[in-house]
């Protein structure tokens, strides 16, 4: 259709079609029960009774899926529906759809657009194989605490990489070809806007509150960055900002969100987050709760039904709301149009089978789990294996088992999961490999034999994700006291951990002298891990989160903003006395095989103007026979500022491929805009005076610039 | 002298005599090497070389005690001092001076405002016999996480309550008579403005980020409240607020602090502050940093000097600043002054002896003691100890220690302290007592003989305080130890707890079947412990923290903000899944031996206007023969509206004194504007509605009342 014969289609609507265009529900109204695989329901929300006529004016599904099943609602929705506008199917694939890939805060560690580009990619593609049109991801919330659970969902704590790899997905989601979404695409919805990862304390769901110049400068620069790719649709958050839920606040959603960033196209709720204000007690009831949504600019209402139960009411006290939602519903029938749904509503059943899960997009999931994993410590090179290795105990929870795809993993299933037994075995047929859940079950004359130990050990994925919050980040005891006595063998050994969220590790570590931080790897997660245990590739993800010591380091992040009394050794400095200075593993670490070096240092300027960024660039020398990924960082800090400036500023960032036995140069640059911030009148300033510059983990500035 | 005298006194100063008076410093450098006990030195600032004109230009001195000392200064000082200007001696004596009482947080727990004048009433008297005239307390920092080592200082996490006991203490402090402070009296200083408890983490110094609505209406209000007590001093807080440190705030010194708040005596910074600006790297260099706090208003330059060392080239560019600082000394002339320095800059030296730890400040400092103890549990009425129990076995690290004054205690010396052992053995000749540091050191017959063990465990005074946030707030594995095994006795016992800050005993609670929370009490322990213990009188303290579960259960606070998914069993709630909800002990516990009974509640009206406060009655019947003071709070819950309000607010509390074997009748008042809040426009606003009310640990409304 053209948009005339859209908004002809607009102006035929009733108002209740035109609010139903404006609500989500789950898909199992439509055809009554079904399989529980096929479906997500909502029982606390649909017990409400929408009237069929009403059932059939609805503008989106959320949840169902497979090319069968939403072919089925669709034609059952269609064969009732006055109007016929097709449905949009919506879901929630978080890090693939079937093919599952790393966890999103393991895809941050390897730091590449690329790679976050293919997972997006491969994931629409599978769903729209499977008929889901939108797609509830990115998500880009900025995290500095560990505590909460979806920080498995998040890309960390730096807003420059957060925006960027968000921006990545989007790209990879939306695949848009002469401006449109592409057939193998579909629509991205980033989430959550806004700030629902600075929750107090960790807690899900808990309120946020922050100073404005706190938000523009951090907490929001993901949503403002990732926006520039031109996600359809934004999600709001479950948060409260400064007093008022983001569902129900003019200022962020239209404010912020509308005239600030620019943000055009549709905004939905989170998952019952309409009915929620009455929870949040700023609705006394489910009219003002709908009412409260659309004032602040709520388009979509999803799972809960309030618009559609009391927009007469409220549409009568407030017509001018009429434009906003004729925008509204005008933007839901162009992007069905966009999708060509009103050419063809259903998906092809046939083709679906060859599309989920293929050689292709296994291959791309063992790649990034292989770039997400982070070696956190090597001592003695004692990664990867070495050829006198080669009867192998692998002990511990994780050793044999599927469950390595981590929360929120789709459609993915564990039968389709490599463990790390597995892939051990496959990665190289001249190791023996003894798999044990506990070291209490190896016998005696096994380990005797043996000659490396891998502990495989982590915090089980259900233990993060949405609500998980927790107060407990150490490892468990029993774990513990399995690492302990592997140490106690004597043998040479290695750990390698999953989890969902950064450990407190501080009272275990030493007693780790390798370790690989594996996250949640996903599907291919055995293969990819091993391929970096036996040395066929390096490690090479960098952490995009700072591991606290104890549950109680947190939040902890690395660009703290300087103090009066900065942590040392005294008294009276800005510390915890009962714990070291900074995280066990900051921001940025992370090790390879290669033992690459630095060197050669220049810069194209020691002064930087508005016209003149600064250039610094550097040599890599790889004396290793890995070609691999090196994540080059560059580091600001502002020696002297009118507003308090955080101790390390990451500026700029690349992924630099670096050939093996060779070198590659290196350049970064950096902006006379790069070093603007906010001052205290939220004025977007940068002062004269000296900057330093640091590259990865110097402590030592390597270059001081002058503006 | 007269104001006149003190105008013409200013006109023969010279500009450098001016910024003297605007200077603070140690004692040392008029005396030489002394006698560490008598002065305290800053030896990270003290390098400074005051050339000797400068050194008698001095204003005021901190640190220096005893009369004979100050007296000595003073005359050394004024020997060589042109204008003879007396010093100012001011000092740090946070909970007494040589008689020491519980500390602030264990005073707090009184909620008693004639407790809290008291303390400072006797802490003034010592302190201006020895010489000392400004006391730089009460600090009403409002904190929320017991990581933070300065909650020890503190009243806890109420606005309310931390205001109204910070201005009883200002009364005692100033003792104002006939407009004047009284012979007996010192000048206070309110500290730290502000929001110096909010540091990020608990993390001392750390920095401080806020809403300002958050601030106005939590953060701010205890200093507001305590401002209307008119203390002559308000001490700029170390932390930054929203980008900008406090100390070179001029948003916070004068737009909130004088014009909001309507402060108009002097303003002094925390130790070294000043020059931590270039810390914070704000300041380039001295000169900028004592421009910017020039310019914020910080009237006088405690410790570092930098105001000395620059204010030629600073006044001489901003020669309008001439008006503030020639205000700022004419408020430091008056206020010596009124103190009659002026008449007699010296202290009789023979009267002190006798004022120092006399009978009735013993007696104050017990009865304090007394009051601040809280009763968490006490299960099958383990306690007081009855008339069976005439063997005790006392262990535990506290039990014959005589450590139990709490950090910064001031001139307070052990050998003064009653420890637990002395209090018990003096409190009831007829028990026989046996002390031991650990289980393991009583003897086997005379832990069988013994009919009641009581465990003496805490954390260790050095561990709270400032500068020390820790990160484990749970009990130390030694004393878990000791808890276990004495449970394992089988023997009646109870669990006796020194702290400085809420502990974390999720994992331990179960093991203390009764638990009486002792905080430090002071220079009279052991007595006042013991008084409770033997039930000579019964515990009445109520908490004003509340007591997280595990150390990452942190900040925690009564009055949270509610949210869209308020914690419940759910996966989808806000709170940590592996911890059970909400805090361990609330804020506002605390048990008494008194069983009594709250019954027939009555309210005026269950409608509330402008014009009609609404009261709240209701009996307390005490059916024991404890006469004590109860504790009755009084909360709200908003039912709706349109910021989010927290799930409780206290509005009303009263300190009831409940005869023996009677009942009192307690009233309550609640008014219009109480109930107001500031909105997302930071105008103060109350809306048509339901409020309910509720009363001390009530689950349901009494009450629900509307405007």
């Amino acid at each position: 259709m053209n948009n005339n014969q859209l908004l002809e289609l607009l102006q035929t609507m009733t108002l209740e079609e035109k609010f139903g265009q404006l609500t989500q529900i789950t898909g199992e109204l439509y055809v009554g029960k079904v399989d529980s695989e096929m479906v997500e329901t909502g029982p606390e929300y649909a017990s409400h009774v929408l009237g069929d006529g009403t059932l059939y004016t609805i503008g989106s599904v959320i949840g169902a899926s497979s090319a069968k099943f939403t072919n089925l609602i669709q034609s059952e929705y269609l064969k009732r529906s006055r109007l016929k506008i097709p449905l949009l199917f919506m879901h929630d694939a978080i890090h693939g759809y079937k093919t599952i890939f790393p966890i999103p805060l393991g895809l941050s560690c390897t730091w590449d657009e690329e790679v976050l580009e293919t997972v997006a990619a491969v994931t629409a593609s599978e769903l729209r194989a499977t008929g889901i049109h939108v797609n509830f991801s990115p998500m880009v919330d900025l995290v500095r605490d560990p505590r909460w659970g979806r920080v498995m969902e998040s890309f960390g704590e730096d807003h420059l990489l957060s925006g960027n790899l968000g921006r990545a997905m989007i790209k990879g989601y939306q695949k848009i070809q002469e401006g449109r979404i592409s057939e193998a695409g579909v629509a991205a919805c980033l989430k959550h806007f806004a700030a629902y990862g600075a929750g107090i304390g960790g807690k899900d769901y808990n309120t946020v509150d922050m100073s404005l110049r706190e938000f523009f400068d951090f907490y929001g620069k993901p949503y403002e960055i990732a926006l520039k790719e031109r996600p359809k649709f934004v999600m709001s958050s479950f948060n409260t900002f400064n007093g008022t839920p983001v569902t129900a606040s003019k200022h962020m959603m239209k404010d912020v969100l509308r005239d600030r960033y620019g943000f055009d196209e549709l905004v939905i709720s989170d998952w019952g987050a309409v009915a929620e204000l009455q929870k949040h007690r700023v609705a006394e009831n489910g009219r003002e709760a709908a009412e409260l949504a659309m004032n602040a600019g709520i388009d979509i209402e999803m799972v809960s039904t309030l618009y559609l139960e009391h927009f007469e009411t409220i549409v009568a006290q407030q017509p001018a709301l009429l434009e906003d939602i004729n925008a509204a519903v005008m933007k839901v029938l162009q992007l069905k149009n966009e999708l060509g749904l009103f050419e063809n509503p259903y998906t092809n059943e046939e083709a679906e089978p060859a599309i989920l899960m293929n050689a292709d997009f296994l291959a791309a999931a063992e790649d990034a789990a292989r770039r997400s994993c982070v070696l956190l410590k090597n001592d003695n090179d004692l990664l990867p294996l070495r050829g006198e290795h080669r009867h192998i105990v692998l002990v511990g929870p994780f050793a044999g088992t599927k469950e390595l795809l981590g929360n929120w993993a789709c459609k993915g299933s564990f039968d389709d999961v490599v463990t790390l037994a597995d892939g051990l075995k496959q990665a190289d047929a001249s190791l023996a490999v003894d798999v044990y859940e506990t070291l209490a079950d190896c016998p005696a004359d096994v380990l005797k034999r043996s000659d490396y130990i891998i502990a495989a050990i982590g915090e089980h994925w259900g233990l993060s994700g949405e609500g998980h919050s927790s107060v407990k980040l150490e490892l468990e005891e029993s774990q513990r006291q399995l690492v302990k006595a592997i140490k106690a063998t004597g043998k040479p050994y290695a750990c390698v951990c999953f989890s969902g969220r950064p450990l407190a590790l501080q009272d275990i570590a030493d007693d780790m002298p390798a370790l690989l931080w594996c996250w949640y790897p996903g599907t291919r997660a055995g293969a990819a891990v091993a391929s970096l245990l036996t040395g066929q590739a390096t490690p090479s993800g960098k952490l995009t989160m700072s591991f606290p010591r104890y549950s109680a380091q947190t939040p902890i992040y690395y660009n703290e903003y300087s103090s009066g009394r900065p942590a040392n050794a005294s008294s009276y400095s800005s510390r915890y006395q009962d714990c070291e200075i900074g995280p066990l593993f900051p921001f940025g670490h992370g090790l390879t095989y290669a033992g690459a070096t630095y060197s050669d240092f220049a810069i194209s300027s020691t002064d930087i103007t508005a016209d003149q960024p600064v250039s610094v660039s550097y040599t890599i020398d790889n004396p290793s026979d890995y070609a691999y990924s090196e994540i080059a960082i560059l580091y600001i800090e502002d020696a002297v500022s009118r507003s308090v400036r955080p101790m390390r500023e990451m500026k700029a960032y690349q992924v630099v491929q670096v050939p093996a036995r060779g070198s590659v140069r290196v350049t970064m640059s950096v902006t006379l805009e790069d070093l603007k911030y906010l001052d205290a009148e939220l004025q977007r300033t940068v002062e004269r005076g000296a900057f330093r510059i640091y590259v990865n983990d110097t402590a030592q500035p390597v270059f001081t610039i002058t503006y």
